[in-house]
């Protein structure tokens, strides 16, 4: 249901103009997809996200295909999207998936690390510092070929094994990567238990640790529905990178319907209410999650692709 | 999956300390439901509800039985939950269904009015100022008989047929329910398109036309994902009272698994995050959503309710 001059646009004091929304979709969003999604499908996924106005669009992963099969087309799909007017960062675990996105001629890379040691284990199959350990090198060398490196920190705000994860447990992996190069941090909250007063907590505390707010971005799952309430809390603090996956794509791994990955329509209703400047189309954004839940064969998890394209 | 600890609580400045829940989900939630549901199930429903600790239940409606068959109960349900430990607030659209819902003993009322002129003629075949005189005998002898009355304002921020709504035109509507004796409002985006801007503009233009704050309730719906960010936006009003369902019991007409009212689950999670205190145990608010699902047949749309319970 689209309704000409809605959302009103009503600013709010002390928000920031412009957010640059970090989509996730290629890469969070269809990683845990079960059935392949063929490189073409996945290639013109990203043009389309570019074509909806978003300028940064995380395009795949170089991590090893055994570990997450979905993106075992790394090699294949980054060429052909290598003229796609947006910055297209990509995950690297290691010096020798760096290696790989480096000669494809890769820009931006991205290295993933854990606040919490159950999910460094579970994940990375190390510890907290034993993976912090083998980032550095990455960082390190990205760097010196210029590259931008992202570096994103699991578990911010709560783990399944631990419960609530520490301010300064989190504010000791974050400062680790600054020191290592990182150029800018995505706070992740992988369960999505935060709600908005722990994020302003984190992100002061970051402050103090003399990370500054520019090179904090917020990635908040909707799993409890606190996504946008959260995302709201960091604009508030001076925020302005959102990690968004379109359509909402990428679920929880017990619950096929609901979303993980706060939904890029979603975030981009509230951005435009408030006159919060994103370059997105909002129309052509939802058009491009629509085609995409056709791809999947089922609904996009959006409300507000729902809401604008009658989807069920 | 229940975490202990989580949601970690962690106050941010300049929030209330209590917040009231106004649960709508027997009536709100309910009254679009097509199957009907048994008058011993709402009941049951409203015995759950208050064993969960809410203490404001919306229970049914006095509406002719034509207009909302799923309530035509009101007279034998009305009853069955007189003892019931909780305010139970009744919908009365006229003179006729007050004086049925004074006879079984209610002590609070609600009466709807409409910010627009479309919604006033689709709801209640009037336009806004009809429907406002029709409310008038309503409020004046409600609060003769020393009941409490609660004016609903519906389509405070949009209207599918009119687009946005001017602050002037709630404003005035919800100062003639004032002048004629509500002793609360409930401002509802029925459309769900409100951004957080926007309802602080109009919680500031309602306190400047001499509605205090604390007359004001906000009802939000989820129809695009805002309802948990704009309920933020009103508690930093100072807002205190906040409707929600259970389970987000309340479809939208054209989108049967998407979800129009707040979920009570994802608003007690976000406020007991920020230590708001509600008095509801999470847990058996979660159960008592779980089961109605059961009943209604299908899973609830609350991300909460589906995460706490890996219901799907």
């Amino acid at each position: 249901m689209t309704v000409p001059g809605l959302p009103m646009v009503v600013p709010e004091a002390g928000l920031p103009a412009r957010v640059r929304i970090h989509e996730v979709g290629p890469r969070d969003g269809l990683q845990n997809e079960p059935r392949t999604v063929p490189t073409e499908v996945k290639a013109e996924f990203i043009r389309r996200l570019a074509d909806a106005g978003l300028t940064t669009i995380e395009a795949t992963s170089f991590v090893h295909p055994k570990w997450v099969p979905q993106l075992a087309d790394a090699e294949q799909l980054f060429p052909l999207v290598a003229e796609v007017p947006a910055d297209l960062p990509v995950l690297v675990p290691n010096e020798r998936g760096l290696d790989r996105a480096l000669a494809l001629g890769a820009r931006r890379v991205a290295v993933f690390a854990s606040a919490t040691e159950s999910f460094a284990k579970a994940n990375l199959n190390r510890t907290a510092d034993e993976a912090l350990a083998m980032f550095e090198p990455v960082v390190t060398r990205a760097k010196d070929t210029g590259a931008h490196v992202r570096g994103y920190v699991s578990m911010c705000f709560g783990d399944p094994w631990e419960g609530a994860v520490p301010l300064e447990q989190v504010v000791r992996v974050c400062r680790a990567l600054v020191d290592m190069g990182c150029d800018e941090l995505s706070l992740g909250d992988t369960i999505g238990v935060a709600t908005p007063g722990h994020v302003t907590a984190l992100l002061t505390a970051l402050n103090e640790a003399g990370v500054a707010t520019a090179r904090l971005g917020v990635h908040f799952h909707d799993t409890y529905g606190q996504a946008l309430a959260n995302t709201l809390a960091a604009l508030r603090h001076g925020v302005t990178t959102v990690d968004a996956s379109a359509g909402g794509l990428g679920g929880c791994p017990y619950a096929k319907s609901a979303t993980g990955n706060l939904a890029t329509e979603d975030l981009v209703w509230m951005l435009h209410g408030l006159g919060i400047d994103t370059g997105v189309d909002l129309g052509r954004l939802t058009a491009t999650s629509v085609w995409m839940a056709s791809r999947l064969g089922r609904p996009s998890p959006s409300r507000t692709v729902r809401a604008l394209s009658h989807q069920e």
